[in-house]
């Protein structure tokens, strides 16, 4: 129900995505009515791998955590994890509100034990033509070595399930490349990585800046959520500004209209190399389950990526490796009180996520 | 002497400043022998308003601060910072080392009373084909909110000074608009910035995010050193991808050529406006003296930019209106002693710039 378009793209989507995948089942979750209308304009009203569960409420995209958690209990997003919980789907796509997705996951589905905080782990487009995979995009503003240290453990594990590669290198993002470069956080987690590249754990490179997130210089980027968050933002708006200014420039004289023309495979080509949202589907990482959060603003096409990603990770059995691999590093550390993920909802307020 | 280029690209930039400002006078340090040979090379040994001040040593791009600071005394940035603190100089612009000159120039300048940190504030293109002011840009990986706060007055004074508007607007960086969003440092700094705002001194926006840097939204973004930093060369760095992905896919074939061959004005025009670049010469401010810095990859022409950039703050006597501002709005703040600009180099260690 959720993103900007709501089931107007989301179910066109899933329906492809079902004739596609021929072992994939999906559940639509949310309003009865508007997913058959949708359904019956694709004829699709009957599709064998196609199931639809009535929720009777939506999360909007400006409702607040106290909203979405506690006065909206049959809302799509809710009824869609709880599925995942209850084992009856084996993960979620959602292009609504991510701080309510994130909010609701975590109090339903709960933390991986050794996990303090779940991240948001998006991928961005780089020159390599490969994906750069960035956390966290915003779940956590603050962060203390341990999450990022987690954080880290976690892309790695899924960069190596999701795009088989068995030693991903992971860049921490910094001011500099040098060691003394950084705040404090930082540089505590560099140590933390550091330690585990030395035992053979994490494959960490070092420290990257700002433009090797483009570059692809590492196949994962690490920071805490409030640097991912805006620095994700920024460049979608220099993406947004480019296009623009591209689209004017190229109107501005009919000989440009004319070069424009000819070369419209080329611009179309790049329109789509930059766009930070070809990899549409961030993943909530450090949940007792798969979720997927689409960008709300994505098409069909977009939103069809997303559902292939959420089903290549329970394919790929991303949870259970996360979870082993977590088990493995962090047996012994101690989870200070304030930190275990009990389900209460105190720690839920400070969730801000953008 | 500073940059990847060095009086190759400085002393030509200087040379056509000098011819295009008849009131300007410019005193060209570093190493006599480079300098003058480029002065030859440009037929211009004797000219009227250029003067060549000697300075036996120069910081590299690698130099640590330890470097800079104490081992060469007599580099072109230390001389040439000393110029401005005896008044035979009303500006300084380095394409040099940025950490280096942060260091040099708060050493040699010391911060102006009731700043506890100096800034570095940069120019980013927009949308509306005007520049966001954007700091602190590296100079600061931690931040308090009174610093944020002073950025946010030294920016708002720099602004109105060099771009001749009055109240200029201020957006305060943060993963989301609403005053909920953020960590506890953004949270606290909008406090400050909305006190200021109700009583008529500074034009406080509120949260702007990562995409309204380049939208335009305000004329002054306020961030950490640490975000501004990744920012901005996350920003570069998906410039230089743009530009790439432009050229290999308009050469992908005849007809894309032929397409770019046409449309090479408006492909110019593109690269021009979205050259993060574009705007060179960033401020380094809250010092007791004009410094700037342009960026080591500048041309001729983008070190030009810087050199005119200094030339207008000197002449828009932005230094005393900066000082003046800060000693109105305040005058009773405590300044913790650890903070106090004491010229001890104890602190500078911790001053991270990239």
């Amino acid at each position: 129900m959720g993103g900007d378009h709501g089931p107007s793209v989301t179910v066109p989507a899933a329906v492809s995505f079902a004739n596609s995948e021929p072992n994939a089942e999906l559940v639509l979750v949310g309003k009865e009515d508007a997913i058959n209308a949708e359904l019956k304009k694709l004829h699709c009203t009957s599709h064998p791998r196609i199931t639809v569960v009535h929720a009777s409420e939506v999360v909007a995209m400006d409702d607040t955590l106290e909203i979405a958690l506690r006065r909206k209990k049959d809302s799509s997003m809710r009824v869609a994890v709880n599925l995942v919980k209850a084992g009856q789907a084996q993960a979620c796509v959602s292009a609504g509100n991510t701080a309510a997705l994130m909010a609701v996951s975590r109090y339903i589905l709960k933390t991986i034990p050794g996990i303090h905080r779940p991240a948001i782990c998006g991928i961005i487009p780089n020159q390599k033509n490969a994906p750069t995979y960035m956390l966290d995009l915003g779940a956590n503003v603050d962060c203390e070595p341990q999450h990022l240290h987690q954080f880290a453990v976690m892309g790695s594990v899924l960069v190596a399930a999701m795009e088989n590669i068995p030693r991903p290198t992971i860049g921490l993002l910094n001011v500099g490349e040098e060691d003394i470069k950084g705040n404090d956080v930082v540089k505590r987690t560099a140590a933390l990585l550091r330690a585990d590249h030395d035992k053979g754990v994490l494959n960490f490179y070092g420290n990257v800046e700002g433009n090797n997130i483009f570059e692809g210089t590492t196949d994962i980027v690490v920071c805490d959520g409030f640097v991912g968050n805006v620095t994700l933002k920024a460049s979608e708006g220099l993406g947004r500004f480019v296009k623009n200014v591209l689209a004017a420039e190229l109107k501005s004289s009919p000989l440009n209209m004319l070069g424009a023309l000819l070369a419209r495979g080329a611009l179309k080509a790049i329109s789509r190399r930059i766009n930070p949202s070809r990899y549409n589907g961030a993943s909530l990482l450090g949940l007792r389950g798969l979720v997927f959060k689409s960008h709300g603003s994505a098409d069909k096409y977009g939103y069809e990526w997303a559902i292939k990603r959420a089903y290549d990770a329970a394919n790929n059995d991303v949870l259970s490796r996360i979870s082993a691999t977590i088990a493995s590093l962090m047996p012994q550390q101690e989870m200070p009180a304030e930190m275990t993920d009990s389900g209460q909802m105190i720690d839920l307020s400070e969730q801000k996520t953008a």
